[in-house]
């Protein structure tokens, strides 16, 4: 596994009490690399992600996507050039969208075999995840191409959460959060049983899509999906990305710290999953689905 | 121009007090939308961003990823369908990576005519585009594709900027962020002179990348390429990605309100840009290039 954090001199300058001081030090960054993920030996997408549970994140960019949705559908992934495969320089290992040899730096390649029968992604399916690696599925008409891509039916999941456990949940995200705390530099996506608040698992990156990818990747290679019952709390902001991948994962409820765009808002009420955003502590913003979020009293109509 | 914030309605829950209240009200959201960048008629990429100045936004694109680098080298770009193009429905408008008809929606479709003798992007170079609109130019060799891209010489710009100046442009950036103080969700860029601390320009958009793109297109669109003497300041982090969109638009000066990853640090150095993380208010990190930033007193050699 690749470095999750590195080593790096830094000039901290302070201008407290209107001096200017400058001194040199240490520091310590998160790791930032790229990730080439190919399926069947073929170069499929390319992520700029923070090195450790690769594995999980290609199973959860293919369930992203709508490649594949069970463990069963996932046989393997092996890091080209590392234990267990061809040794390096191998004819077998293709030209690389890295544009590296394959003897170098081989833990930023993965090639992930699928179970026979699985479909592959055709060329000009290959072209579209480009474009959703970036910015999930395009087109006002995205939100009918997440219906139609979904295995898994979010809308009648009978899950619902308490209003004060799902205010906690960012305070749990950041108590699991081990890296950030070092590094100030991360995003971290973790799910929670919403009923019992139990943390299942939790996973950061500098991207934060890696982070929601690698934890649903993580409940396909445990068979774990639909992941029914549960929330995903999110470090960021919720973006139309983030609840397709909630989404495509069957996940009924996500919970972001920041706020939502609007096409997230008109996804996640399409789909019928429940949206929250700015989940602070003491309150909470629900967009979608309010109703699985229960409240004490009575919810008051306002006019503001 | 399409719309930036939608109105939605919104449950808000409060737990102020351990009594537990529900409201629903209306609320302001951020609009994230597709926009589809075709060149010459070719679908180039698409990018989820915020409606406005999304000329600025397919120009700066195309500077970050080393088409054009001088105003001269865009001719004109329209929103296909929009005003002064051909009719709604019209043949020339092909297939849409949005999977939309030409009819519809047709302020997410930008086309850009580039100067003749311009080159366009090669169906590799294409692919190429969409890892990159993700996650910036892949590869730990990326560094030196960067190098190899830039046309401008970012390593000897002898700009040199004040450390209380450069602490307070987080200050001004988000005094000059008028979305966001109605919707909380919006990254924003800005350039400002290094020397005067004078705003040239600002962005906002839901994808900070974005809001790079834009800040670099307004300067190429006023042919003011290379931004010499400058910095930019952005609202979030400092990933590899906006150190590269900096290099490309010949910025010596990225000041970002949070952590730099590993590898914008060792882009920054290798290309000779300075980089300063955690910019707030009274202290600042300076990662490479700590010369240009001007303080008080002696540089100090602490060993932590």
């Amino acid at each position: 596994m690749g470095r999750i954090t590195a080593r790096s001199p830094v000039t901290r300058i302070s201008l407290e009490g209107g001096a200017q001081t400058a001194r040199r030090r240490a520091d310590t960054l998160v790791v930032e690399e790229p990730l080439e993920i190919r399926v069947g030996g073929e170069p499929l997408t390319v992520t700029m992600r923070t090195p450790g549970h690769d594995i999980e994140l290609a199973a959860g960019f293919l369930v992203s996507e709508g490649v594949i949705a069970r463990g069963g559908e996932f046989r393997s992934a092996i890091h080209c050039g590392g234990p267990g495969t061809a040794a390096a320089g191998d004819a077998t290992v293709g030209p690389s969208l890295l544009g590296i040899g394959a003897t170098e730096n081989t833990y930023n390649i993965l090639d992930v075999s699928l179970a026979p029968g699985v479909e592959m992604p055709l060329t000009d399916i290959t072209r579209n995840f480009y474009t959703t690696s970036s910015c999930g599925v395009c087109g006002t008409a995205s939100i009918d191409a997440i219906e139609k891509a979904s295995r898994y039916e979010v809308v009648t999941d009978a899950a619902t959460v308490d209003a004060t456990l799902l205010a906690g949940l960012p305070d749990a995200l950041r108590a699991g959060q081990t890296v950030f705390e070092k590094t100030g530099g991360l995003h971290a996506a973790a799910v929670f049983d919403a009923a019992t608040g139990e943390l299942l698992v939790l996973r950061e990156d500098v991207g934060r899509h890696n982070a929601v990818d690698k934890v649903v990747g993580w409940a396909l290679l445990e068979d774990r999906l639909p992941l029914t019952g549960t929330v995903l709390q999110v470090s960021g902001r919720a973006s139309f990305e983030l609840v397709q991948k909630a989404v495509m994962a069957g996940i009924p409820i996500l919970s972001a710290v920041s706020a939502p765009s609007s096409l997230a808002v008109e996804l996640a009420a399409a789909s019928g999953l429940t949206l929250a955003g700015f989940v602070r502590g003491t309150s909470l913003n629900v967009y979608s689905r309010a109703e699985r979020v229960l409240v004490g009293t009575a919810v008051v109509d306002q006019n503001t």
